[in-house]
């Protein structure tokens, strides 16, 4: 049977300060250390092992699986990094806290952008500190200016059956540590879940999701380790 | 012109022990912690820059490259881990210090086994707690018993011409985190160092060598970047 786990990054600066993040590389917090640190403790003491990891360009999802695989004593483990398993790209909400993106757009938008599976924020205005497009690690790429959960999840699934699927469906376990929204792609399709009900599913940082799979990697069965240790 | 930069892991615990290590994987120590760190930030204040890593299956070299990585704000580069770069194996010497094994086998002796080129130290008691060929990392493996600094050449150099020499050759930057005698392994060849010589060259932990090679991988010049930075 098919292993593949998801952990999504442990708290960073930006979850405790409120701020949208995206494709912003903020670090985790010292809980979101010891949250990694726990996902891989929790992993070892359930036996479950890897031959595999993917990750994104993002500190704070590669730091989490080093952090875990280190507990766990597998820091050798392949590891592979790639920008499509990014943090949603949030435009021109990028750095904002909650507040303040309510008192400059009005409740019942913010609303929209964060629980409408296709409305993508305001772009990122061209001279915005937080603009990446020439950043040395997204060379060759064509950085979004802003993205809503289904053209996240339109970069998320291709990468999904180019680079996963046939490392699984070659039996390796894969351990994969990644964002709110990549991971809410990766769910959705898994777990079949429809693009009204995908917006609203929480997905807490550090904890493992294990998702059982049977052969044609359908989904057997999901759920987080620590409700099962 | 290819770029080529080889860091040895910083201090471990068993470096500040003075045990003979190998293939035995131990932590590096808060002074290594710090080498590690310090030699990201000593490459960044240089402007070198990568596009692809090496480093051992061992977590000090793993960890050394990590936190160099992150201090150069480099996390994603790709990585690449390899069982061929780790430390050269000391055989029956693992875990012992070095006034232990002089007292137990004499000084000319550990002076042999230090500093010959080609004479391995005895082999490993096949009940040794030392004894790695059924860990997990090394599943398919044949685990050596015991190296000389030749046989480390013999298993490096190959790796080096398949894995590295290639991305060199395609202009990629490369940056090699290791040990000591898998570090000698490739400055004795880029640098034509002779047997007798190469066993006495010491590798410090923690400082970057830079290499400038010309498009065959010739040696133009070789230095610690601490010496010029």
């Amino acid at each position: 049977m098919p292993t593949l786990v998801l952990i999504r990054h442990g708290q960073s600066e930006w979850n405790l300060a409120n701020r949208f993040t995206g494709w912003w590389d903020v670090d985790l917090t010292e809980k979101g250390v010891e949250e990694a640190k726990e996902a891989g403790r929790a992993l070892a003491r359930a036996g479950m092992d890897f031959d595999i990891c993917f990750t994104s360009f993002q500190t704070r999802a590669i730091k989490t699986l080093h952090l875990a695989l280190e507990e766990m004593d597998r820091l050798w483990l392949p590891e592979v990094k790639d920008w499509r398993l990014n943090e949603r790209h949030y435009g021109g909400l990028t750095g904002l806290n909650k507040a303040e993106t309510r008192e400059k757009h009005g409740d019942e938008q913010v609303h929209i952008w964060r629980r409408s599976f296709d409305t993508p924020p305001p772009e990122l205005e061209p001279a915005s500190k937080y603009d990446l497009s020439s950043d040395i690690r997204y060379e060759g790429i064509d950085v979004p200016k802003s993205e809503s959960l289904k053209l996240t999840i339109e970069r998320v699934l291709p990468y999904w059956e180019e680079a996963i699927v046939p490392e699984l469906k070659s039996g390796k376990r894969v351990l994969i540590s990644a964002h709110g929204n990549s991971l809410r792609a990766l769910v959705k399709h898994l777990s079949k879940i429809s693009d009204e009900e995908i917006p609203g599913l929480e997905i807490p940082t550090g904890q493992p999701i294990v998702y059982e799979l049977d052969d044609d990697l359908n989904e057997v069965d999901r759920y987080y380790l620590k409700d099962r240790s």
